[in-house]
Parts: structure tokens; sequence; C-alpha cells
């Protein structure tokens, strides 16, 4: 709707009604200047009308969608289904190039526009979530285990002889892997329980500095969130030895975006110490689907390292999801997401806390987590654990998800590591116990549910165990369960 | 609609409406039950109505569609836009587990049925494709680049001590990076000029077996799909060596799913050598955006052994759209789209090989490239490749994407390697040249389009240097361009 | 995903799994079970997901989209483009047959299902709203002017011989073009002014009935929802009249739905009196697009004649719309409208009385119209209404949208008959004035950025009139309006 | 993207490559720009890119899409639902205006600019068609039968004394039921057999004229496109008829358009005699849902007098169905839909020919009737045409759609007249048939399925009737059926 086909609109209907509908446009476009010129996350979400206009305007700047287009090469992004077209919005170059992730692609413009933009609309919401002084930072179209896994080939290729990870425990596979998989060597550092709380073991970190030599290890890997009663690492003394030893530290952030205690966490530890990368999830931060993660750090060129060590093009549809999803909701609707988590953490912990106590059990006092919590399950008679385990899957049964009922006695082997007691962080941890965590876009209606299930089935799990002890019988809590 | 509902709608309109309505549901549910059954790529292609009727069965059994789930997890696939949930087709949990990217996710019991059934059709179509004896693949939602550096990481956890990767040069930079980034040494061997053709020379790599040690030598990477006038490697010759000296042979066969030719080099390799692995791209081979790739192979549990070492969960998107795409084209429609391609790499070369004639340059003879070709440049005046570079830019500014003008003296030094004359894939490839593919979904179209520009640009920098000739002065071929 | 298909995904992945999948989609069923059992509103509103499921298994039920059917008659609901397809969720055969529009189409059951279901819905929502003894109602895909005309020509089928249309004057085209259109005589009975008020005059009708005699007039037509300063007729008496009379009574409710005060009008004259049938519009009282209205009444028989009337097929889309719509509110969410509304009106009540007074003039008492309200408007020195005229398009520019500004001296002839001061439902209405609407769907910040945009405009306009005394100049308000 | 924002673009990526996605936006605004400033069907069909790209900036110019505007009115097109607005592409305020169903709304400049583009390319799809000296004519949302209503209302309202309308016979109820809708008094002419073929009466329709008086006749019906026997109406004949006496005369070209011999006739028509008006269906013609028509005709006032005829607002659904189907068919496409229709017809009538001479029938010869043809079916012991009905559901339990088959013995009374043998256009077939129609749209696989299952059927029908001539039982063809 240029200036020659509005003055051809006016040969249809009168002007005045031409010149508001351009006004109108000009709204429209006026965000859109505004975006691209300051490249900043709008205060104010957009309407979806406006998204898609953009997203068909960049769309139209690629070379699969030129009109008159011959393409000779290998790739020129043709679209056999009218279905994932549509789905893309015909965007189908993906982003990067083979020398860098964050390199403009001449075939695709449009995507290449998007992809900086959102870049720089991550940046943004990083600063908004706390880490004031990031420095650099992009989407990377892989889940957090492999973004972890690119840090750590990246500072491989800048320290080929150093091998080992050093490893607070936190009992989540996809991390553990990652170091595997980057053809390292964990060194795993067991936690320390302060009251009901597992914290880093900071003097065995030290420990095993002096003990493998600071140049012969590659990083280590720190944890903010993570699930009760395991706290986020102690990131400042961690960052502080880092920089003391001069020892990369990468930090997995993977739900930390949306606590400000973790995002504080990491402000802090940059301040003080040596904060190389830090990799969050996109789903769990942006409620978009699995597939992307965010790596940043406070470093500019390093950060750009990381991109380039990326070989090659890689899907553009996190960015694009990200890009949608920061749009619609703007600075003001993100904060109030973050604000809602806030209180429902608050919430679910006073509602476990009085849910626990009619059971005779209570809630973990695990101050240092902001988002899981956990409540002790004490089962006298269940010493394998089973009932425990029933829990979980009666739970799973009723349309509750997200729960984790750890018991003891759960010993797993990782690429040939074996964790005592996998699940709780820890290889004796004192009690049974049973995790909730307060979520991004969690509900107060989530909590209310959650509880009610709860309560049946724990109700239905302790006199199934009182029947038993009169009847001296083993009892299955459900059968068709 | 089951049979209590179809039995409310005979209440509101004569049943035998309704019985042919249920017959023609019947239908759909036919091809969905063949599906699941046979888990074979569908001979005829579906209907968008029956591809999306499924994509909307399948998301109802993922737990963030549950009426009345309440999620208290970290991971709840809640998605906050609802263009995003839309394009997506509210599927968010992506796929894979901590522990394999082909696990099944109990939260997403719809996107696993998806990823399985996406690689059983995706083993047919190898099959089809000419790969007759693979026995195990499966998407990756990463890109070649990505998909070729897990592999390599992979066999690195099997074979710690080697380093080194034996690579017959190939001008492309994605998968050069990839050894890089995956921590190991790229041995670079030159091709031998044979003809107009750059093959591989087996006997280098003998020797550099030789030399280095086969216990030193991570894997020999090949490649069967590249620019002319490089040639596919000679695979057999290659796997029939590592299988001797027991290295590991992993075939970069980027687009090569599309040319029987490829294909036949990688089954009679198989056959009769060592493949371990080979990688393709979903976007070069399926028309379906950038992101992902397919990594496939002869050994069931090595290629169990890849998924295995991805950390962590991944984007479903690449599945998606493959099985998207799959099931609207069909084996016939797919097909038809490798069968027209042969047709337009004959139709290319005939209008390559008459345009060239008109100029004074030549085809070049490169038989065993099935896909890529070229034409000689031979500006007498131009030493240094400056009109050649601009013919390239010349044609970008007509709409002519893909081609590639090949000028010598471009060397470049990617992670500290020097390529002399890179992009000719040799040190002193004899001539300047332009290529050009035919590749899946080429037009008709698209070559005669091709073929017309191309004439005007070269006629255009002729009759420049011609002029240039004349007056002795230099004579910028387009000021605006 | 019947039973056999489920079986089969069993052999994907574990049965809990899937069983957990089939449970939400019995969830799903259950809900359109309840719909087609008890074919009344849901209470609660539908999540998109299953009103999507729901349009696509009906789509399936209709001819056009049976696989392998072949159709060789001249209407086959073939739709070309697949865009439009889309829109329409691939129903194309419109809703009726010849006979009536409200039969049961042997092509299209999935359409047929879904217009008996809407028709059931609008049932459900017409006795919400307050009209408890409404006996037959349904859509019809025209707006209330071309329904109106549907009314009097069925009418006219069962009294051929009256011509004559009663009309309490309404100065609103479409209502007096309908009886002009169905081929009849408008007799316009004048209102008269209480207060401030316009309302009917009762003893006007008689006087007419007795002039014309009751066999001769076809009809009187009444309105409820109007603009202010005329109130809904005075229905109870006209009913009364009709009945002792033997009259038909046709009640243009065009967007009184949404006010009780209109509905409850409607649900006494039916009690006390005669009503045929009552209108009202789709877009204004579902938020819907422009295109549909319901043909309701108290008769079952009569409303069936006037279905009957309509010759052949017709759209379905303001069937779809409004089935979508309702399913998505729910009689609770459509409550909340309705209540949101009339809070509106309230607070619009008080700023319009605040604003009003601002600038010397005051806010209408029309306390009977329960929708539309006015502020009086007195320019002393704009003798030709020119500036009052200019108030209009100060507001149209600045983004207000529907206000009405009357002036004096509008002198409108439509079909041969003149209507003095056209607008002001009035021959001579004391004073000049700008009308606002509080209608369904629009929200505080409507109201607060109106009033704040008409206070700048009057205040604008009020300094210019005192200009303007002092310079004795005429002076435009805005050079550039 | 206007030049600030592309300006801003090259501080993002290079200016070459905003330079070259400017260009391609070009081209697209380019062809948009043609279709404005000619207002003419594009030769070459747009892809959907382009069209979506209009009707998205065609939305923006909508007051309901405007950021920022307040509504105060009672209509401000206010979508409930975001399923709605996505399918309406939130183009909510339907066309046309109280006085005029082609008149441009102030609050809807995008919805008016489409309508009138639609309209001008329906003038342009006309003459392409065939009637080349076509004047005016619009799209209106309402399917054939209530636009013939509309039609006959605007002749009522200049003669409004005529109550007679002739009606040349055709058993479709639809066009019949008009007459009845408008209040008229159908004069049925019964039709001439001539060969196999039904034809025109034109003795008859004089001496109605005669007897009538031409003054008391408000128009003659006739009708181009029906089901064979009849032919189309001998329209040249008519039109010289009603030329000489003055009498109005209204062609029912339901889907005659797709046709050049209907239109041929209408052209030839129009030329000797006199064509008031014709109406054609959008989805016969066109492939789109069911719901418009088009009225048009030779004299431009008399169309715009119907327009204005149209009390109010109505649905913009069908002129944005066919705006988005007509630019993406563009001339071009329509074209070679003719072509292949008309290919077809040819196609059916040899394989009807062969059908029928293997069960020892014929094909009518019908050679007037340019889509619908027939077979006889004699089954002499099935006096009551039980057998013959039973034909036409077992074909439709086959999933063959749009076949009829007529026996005599349909006694058929309407709105009070009865049709002897309704069905066969006459009072007295000389035999039962069998008929099925080449209409636009149709593929060879439909005829050649349709002839499958048809012989499926003759053949089973022909052996029970045989085994029941043996038996002397009655013997039902299929119990299931």
């Amino acid at each position: 709707m240029n200036d020659d086909i509005l003055e051809l609109c006016n040969r249809l209907i009168p002007q005045a009604y031409v010149t508001q509908g351009a006004q109108a446009r000009a709204s429209h476009e006026n965000v859109i200047k505004q975006l691209l010129e300051h490249r900043k996350l709008p205060q104010q979400g957009w309407d979806d009308q406006t998204i898609e206009l953009l997203l068909h305007e960049l769309a139209v700047m690629d070379s699969n969608n030129f009109p008159g287009n011959c393409g000779v090469g290998e790739r020129e992004s043709r679209l056999a289904s009218s279905l994932v077209a549509r789905r893309h919005y015909r965007l189908g170059h993906g982003i990067g190039r083979s020398g860098d992730i964050t390199a403009v692609q001449p075939k695709a413009a449009g995507s290449s526009i998007l992809m900086k933009i959102t870049n720089c609309m991550v940046m943004d919401i990083i600063k908004l979530s706390g880490i004031k002084s990031v420095k650099n930072g992009f989407v990377v179209p892989v889940a957090t285990g492999m973004a972890l896994v690119l840090c750590m080939l990246t500072l491989k290729l800048k320290k080929p002889e150093a091998k080992y990870v050093l490893w607070p425990r936190i009992d989540q596979k996809s991390c553990f892997k990652s170091i595997i998989t980057a053809g390292l060597v964990p060194v795993v550092i067991e936690n320390l329980l302060a009251g009901d709380e597992l914290r880093t073991d900071i003097a065995a970190i030290l420990k095993k500095i002096q003990e493998l030599g600071a140049n012969n290890i590659l990083c280590v890997m720190s944890t903010t969130s993570c699930f009760a009663p395991r706290a986020p690492d102690k990131l400042e003394e961690i960052s502080a030895l880092c920089k003391e030893n001069d020892i990369p530290h990468l930090v997995n952030n993977a739900y930390g975006l949306q606590s400000s205690k973790c995002t504080h966490l990491l402000q802090q530890a940059a301040r003080i110490g040596r904060v190389d990368a830090f990799v969050q999830s996109l789903d769990k931060n942006f409620m978009v689907p699995v597939g992307g993660s965010i790596i940043a750090g406070f470093d500019k060129d390093f950060i750009n390292e990381i991109g380039k060590t990326y070989p090659g093009r890689a899907s553009a549809t996190p960015s694009v999801d990200l890009f949608i999803t920061l749009l619609s909701l703007g600075a003001n609707g993100y904060q109030q997401l973050l604000d809602e988590r806030k209180e429902m953490y608050a919430y679910l912990a006073s509602a476990l806390e009085k849910c626990a106590g009619k059971f005779g059990e209570r809630r973990l006092n695990t101050k240092n987590n902001p988002i899981s919590q956990g409540i002790s399950l004490n089962l006298p008679d269940d010493p394998k654990g089973e009932k425990l385990t029933e829990i979980g899957s009666m739970l799973f049964t009723r349309f509750v998800s997200g729960t984790r009922v750890v018991a003891p006695g759960n010993d797993v082997t990782i690429s040939g590591y074996m964790f005592k007691n996998f699940g709780s962080h820890s290889n004796n941890y004192p009690c049974a116990y049973l995790t909730a965590a307060a979520a991004i876009g969690m509900k107060k209606n989530d909590v209310d549910m959650f509880i009610g299930r709860l309560e049946k089935v724990l109700s239905k799990c302790k006199s199934s165990l009182e029947a038993q002890r009169d009847s001296s019988t083993p009892n299955k809590l459900e059968e068709d369960s």
C-alpha cells in the first residue's frame, strides 16, 4: 500500500476514508519502525495483526518468495507442502551461514532481519529480568543440553588440553550428558546438606582445582534453577574461585531467567568473579515450544566465538517463536508473567504447607530455591519405596504433570558414572519427598487442582498403608492405575 | 465422533446421511490405521485434510492439551502466544528425552508417536531413494553441519584417543568446520584432476593412513553431493580402505538422497566396505525449511548410540515438517520429484551447453556429478577476476539465486587452515567457471529464466570487455548493480 | 483415533501414555457429546482446540470431502482456492435446501448438523437473554434488513390483500427500505416527545388502524433498540392493539438482544399481546462479522413458514461464525459480556454527564433507552448546523467511530417518502445533539478515549465559535480535516 | 515496509540485500497497483502470498482494526472469537450501506475497496465467458433463489400492478419458489418435446401474453442451465417477444456462466431483444462455497436500482471468496477450467454412450444442453419406478453424488401448484432416465469412477430384475443400502 496504490484507492472510494486507512497503516508501520530503530522489546505488546503483518513483510524479502526468482542452487528453500509453508510464514532459509550462526544470509534478508531483531530483544529481556550487565547473547536453535555442548566445544578450542569439567551435582541427565557428549570428563562435586537444603560445597571445588590443576580444567559448570531440595549454586563464590584460578565458568540457567533470585545471582557473580557464558531454555522461560535456548555472557567476543563455532545454517523456528511471543507480550506482559509467577510460588508454598500438615508431613525448608519446593513423604512401612513410586503414577493418571516423587534407593549409571540415590542430588538425602514447581505461566487454578488431587492421593495412600499394617498383607494402592 | 456421538447425530439428521459421513470418516481413519500399522510412507499422498486431522488428533494426546491437566513442573509446554500454538498445531513438548533423542516422552504421547512414525517413513524413503540395505536412521533437529559434529562426537566416545579426520577436500565451510567444532584435527586430502573433473585421491588417503596410523584416525569423512567440477568421492574405494584399516567412515550425503547416483554409491560402499553413518539435509532433499537432517547407517546399534549421545530434548519442528511433507507427497509424489529432477539435470545440461557455445565457452565435462554442473568462463583481460565477481552479482540482482562464479585467487583461511583458491576444491583448477545445480523441485521455467538472464549478463560482460580492450580503459560492468 | 488405531499406538509407545491420551480425547468427545445430546449452549466456553476438532469432524461428513467421492452434479462444492477452503474449514455446501432454509442436505451431513446445533444454541441464548417464552428461531444468512423483508413476504403470502405497514418512525434507513423492498406501503407514525425522549404514539397507531382497516394492514413493525433520544417502542401496548385487531406484529430488535430491557419488553409483549416475529442482528449482538440475523418468534409454525419461504440454499458462514463464537464464549462468557455492557452504559452515562457539564451542555434524559444516549449540542451561531457537522467529522478523523451528531435541517427523501429532520426520529426535536452507544464488547478504555477526544473537539469547536463571534468572520474549524 | 523502515533495515543487514527485498516487495505492490489501476482480472493468477498480503493490507484499513480506535456506535465490528477474526482476515463490517449494497462504508475502507474490485473483476469475467456487451453487475451475498427474488421485487417497484411471471417450466424448486416468495403469480409454460429434448414453447408464451395482457405481466423468467433432457430456453425468441411487448425479461443463468453456449445465448438475446437482468450462482460457476450470486445486466441503471433495493448491509464473505478465487486463478486459470469442462463434457458423453449401450439403453440426444446429459433407463418390470429410485440410492451409497434418476409418476405440489412428473420438466416425458453433469472442476477421474460405479449398479439392477422375472417374486436390490 504505497502512495501510488493509495492514490488509486482514492478513485474507488472517497479520499477521506483512504486517508484514514492510510493513517491506520502508518500506525502499524510506526511500531515496526520503533522496533527496528530501537531494537528493543516494545513496552506494550503488539496485537496479532501487526505481528503477522511484519512476518509477511519479512517473508516477502526472502529469495524463495521473490516473484520471478529463478533458483539454480542446491538450496533454494522451495517448500513442497503448503501446510508447511504456511506454518513457517513462508520463511524457509533458516538462520546463519557456514561461518556464523548470527550471520546474515544474502538469500534471506527477511529471515536475517528477524534473527537480528530477536537477538536484540533477547538482550533486552535478559536485562529486564535482572542481568543488567549482560553484553552479548543470541538464540541458538538447540535446547539447553546441546547449547551447553556448544559452549564447551568452544572453550575446548581455546583450551585444547583441558579435559575436566567440575560439576556440582544436579540430578538432571541432560546437563551431565552434555559434558560426556563434548568429549570431556565430568568431576562430580557432591552437595552439602544445610538444614533441608543441598548447597554447593565450595571447599570441595577448591580442593579439586588444586588436585587436578587449573590448566586441566576446562570449566566449572554450575547451575541456578533446579529441583528442590537443592538450591541454586553459590554462584558468587564459584565465580570468584574461577576468576582467581583462571578457569572458565559456564552457568546452566535453564529456567532461571524467570526468577529474579537466579538472575541476581548471575549478575552478582559476573560483578565479583567470572562467568563466561550462561545458558537458558526458551521453552521454560518464554512459553514457546521446546527447541531453542539462549547463550549469553558478559564478554562480547567470547559469545561471538560460540556463534562462530556453530557449523552451518540452523532452524529459524525458535527465533520466530520467540519473536512472535516477545512482541505479543511486550515488556509489560512479560513483567506481569514474572510477577504472577512469584505470587504463585508463595501461594503454592502456603498450600503445600497446609496440605503436608494434614498428613503429618512438612514442607521442606528450601528458602534459596525460588521455583521448586517439596514436602516430605514418610511412609514408614514402605522400605523399597514402592508406595512412593505409586504416588507419582497416581498423580500422573489424575492429570497432574510435573511432580517428582523421590525415594531413596534409586541408583543410576549414566555413561559409566554411578549416581547413588539419583534424583535427590545427594548420596544420602535424609528423607523421601515430593516436589512441585511454580513456573512461569502457572495459574492459581493449577495450584488448587494440584493440591486437591494430591490430598486425595495421599489420603488413599495413607489409609491403604494403615489397612496393610492391620492386615499385614501387601496391598497395591490402585489396581488399575 | 465416536459411536455415541454418531448415534446422537441420527436424532438431528437422517441416519443414512450420518452413516455416509461415518463411512467417510472411516476412510480417513483407515489410511491413518494403515500408516500406524505398516509404518511406511503411503504410496499415494494424503490430502491436507487427513494430515491435519491426524495432527490434531496427535496434539490432543499431549499433556499440555489435556482438558483439566494441572502442570506443576518446570516444563509444561504452556504456549503464551496463540499464533505460536497454532503454527505448531499445539504440539509443544519437542521430541526426545535426556537419555535419547528417539525416546518417548510420557507427557507427550502425540509428539512421540509423530516422531516415531516420521523416523519409520524416513527409513522407507531412504530405501526408496536407492539405499536398500540401510538399517537405522532418524531425524535430528539440527542441520547437516551439527549432525556431522554429533556423529564425530559419538565416534570420539568410542575411540577417545583418535583425533584426525581424513577429509577429501570439498570447498564448503560447514563440513570442514564441523571437524573443528568437534575438537578434531582435519587432514585435507587434495583432489586429483581427471579431465575437467576433480576426483578423490585414494592413494593419498592410504598414504595418510599409513603415516598417521589407523588408531589415531577418528574417521574418514567423505562427500557425495558437491559443486561441480568436483565429483562425488569414490565411496567404494574409501569404504574398502576403511574396512581394511578398521577406520570409521562418515559420509556427508548432504543433498545426495535426491540423486540415484549418490545413493547407489552409498549402497555399494556399504556392501563392499565400511560406512558407519551418512548424513543428509532435510531441506535440501525434502523441500522443507532449514533446520533438520537425517543420520542413518547400516549398523542399528551405532545409529542408536548417536541418538543417545544427543543430550536432552529437541525441537519437533523438522520432524513435523517432514511428517507433513512426506504424507502429502506419498511415495509416488516423491518418486515423481526425483524423476523430474533427473529430467531437469539433462535439460539444464543441454541449455548450458548451448549457452556456453554462444559465448565461446564450454560446458565442463563432469559426468560423475549428477546434480551440479558448470561452464568455463574465460575472460582474457580480467587478471584479478573482478569482472568474474561482477557476473555473480549481476545475476544476483537479476533474481538468479544459487549460481556460483569461481575465479582463481581466492585464498581463504578457516579456523587456521589456509585453502588456496577456495571455492574450486583444488589449489589449481585450470579455469574460472560458473556452476548451477539441478536440485529437487526445479522447474523447466527456472532453467529457461536462468539461461535467459545468464545470456544477457554474459553478453553485457563480453561486450564491455571488448569495449575496454578497444579503449584500454577499465570499465565497470554496471554502475548501479 | 478409534480403538484399532489406539491399539496400534500401543506398539509404538507405552500403553500407559496412549491410555492417557485416549482419556484426554474422551474428554473432548464428552463435551461434544453433551452438546449434541442437550443441544444447549454449554455453560462453560470451549477452548479453540475442541471447537476446531468438531469443525474438522463435521467437515469430514460433507460429501465434497469424502475420499473417493465422484461428483457428477452441477453443484459439488469443489473449492478452487485452498485459501478459501481453509477459511471455511472445507465446508462448502451452505445450509438449507430449495424447500426450507432449515432443511438437512443429503450431501452435507456435517454442515446440516452444524446448522441444527447452531439454531438450538440460538434458542438457548434468546432465553438466556430474557425472552423465556420464545418458541422457535433460526439463523438466516442475511442482515436484519433482508430478514425483515423475508418476514413481511411471508406475512404477505398469508394476507395477500394487505399492503400497509404501520411503522413508528425510527430514522434508520434499512428498516424503512425493507418495507419498500417487500413491495408494501409504509405508514409512518410520528413519535411523541416526552421530556427529552421520543415515545411511541399509541393513539396514532390506533387511529391509523381504524382509518385503513385492519384487513388492509399487513403488520405493525415496531422497534426496540434505537438511537437516543428515541426510546424503544411501547411494545406491550402495540402488541395488545395488534392482538385486539388481529394484525401481525413484527419487531425489529436489531441490537436489542444484548439489553435485558429490550428482551423484557419482548417477553412482556408476547405475554400480553401479539408478536409474530422478532428479528435481531448477529454482528450487533454476538460480535461476529456482518451478514446474518436471527428470526424468532412465539409461534413455532409461523417461524417455520418463514424458513420455508426462503427460496434455495444459503451461506453457512453466519451460522459457522455464531457456532464458533457461542461455543467459545459459553453461557458464562456471554452473560459476562452482557453484564459488562450494562456497567459500561452506566459508566458512559456518568462520563457524558460530566463532559456535557463542562461545556454548558447536558446529557439528555432518555431513561428508557438502555443502549444509546446523547448530550445536547447548542451552538448559538451555527444556524445551518455546519459546525455541528464538523464535530462529527473531527471525531471521525480522531478515530472515534460510531457517534452521531444530529442537527436540525436535514430533510431526506427515501423511496419517495420525505423525512423532515432525518436522523432525529422526529420532525422537530427541540435541540441538536450527539449520541454514543454502550454496545456489547465496549471496554472502559473505549469510553475514556472517547470522552478525552470529545472534550478536545468540543473545546476546539467552542473556542472557534467564540473567536468567530469576536471577529465576525466565518471560520472553518479545521483546515485539513 | 516504507522507506524509513527499509533505511533502518540497512543498519541491520547489508544494503544490497535490503534493496533486493525491497524490489521483491515492489513486484508484489506492482501487481496490486495493476489491479487497482485497471480493475481487471489479472491475466496470470496470483500466488497465495500476494493475495494474503493484499487482504491483510485491506483489513488494516477497516476501522475495527485501527490501532487506538474507540468505537461508541452500536456496530463496531468487534469480533469475539479469534478463530472467527482469523477466518475473515479481520474484515468484519460486511459490504454495502442502508442505501445501496454497492455503496462504500466510511468505517470500512478496506472492505469497500475489496467489494468494488471484486465487482470490477466480475464484469471482466462475465465478458471473458462470452457476454461481451454486459454493462453492469455485482456480487450479492445471497444464492440465486433470493437474487431472483430481489430482481423481481425491484421490477415490482417499477411496475407495481403487474403480478404474473411467465415461467417456461424447469423442475428446480428454488426458482419457482422465488416467484412465490416475491408475492407474484407464476404462469407455467409447459415445454415442447423435440426429439429427446424439451424446448421452450414460444407460441405458448405469446399466447399467454395476449391472454393476460403485457401490463399485467411483471416479467418472463427464462432459464439457461438446466438438467437434461431440457435444453436452455430459446432466449433469442423470448427476448424478442419481451422487447416487442415491453415485458421485462429475467434470466436464470444459474450455472450457465461456465458454458459458452449459455453465455452466447445471453449475448445474442441482449443484442436482438430484451434482457433486464441475468443471475448466476457463485458456487456453481466459481468453485466457492454456497452463498453468493451475481446479478448482471445490459442496462447500467436498472442493475444499480437492484443494488439500491437491497435494504442494509450484507455479508462480505461471498465477495471475499470470489476475490481470492479469481485472483488465484487469473484469467488464464479460469479459461483453462472452462476448456477442461468442455473436454469433460465430451468425455462424459462418449463414456455414457458406451455404458448405455452395454445395458441396452441409449444416451439421450440433447445436443442443446451443454452441461447436463442423460441416458434412458428402461426397466420393463418396474411399473412403480421402485427399482429406479433404488438406482439413485445405490449410487449415493457408492459415493456418487449429483446424479438424478427421474422416473415418471412423481407428482409434486409446491406452494399450491401441482407439477405432474416433477423432475422431468414435463407432464409426460416418454421414458425414465438418469442424468449427470459435466460441471466446472470435474476431472477425468470423476467420470471414470462414476462410469465404473454406474456399470456395477446397472449390472446388479438388471440381473436382479431378470432373477425376479424368473422367480416372479419382487426382490429388493440391496438390503442394506
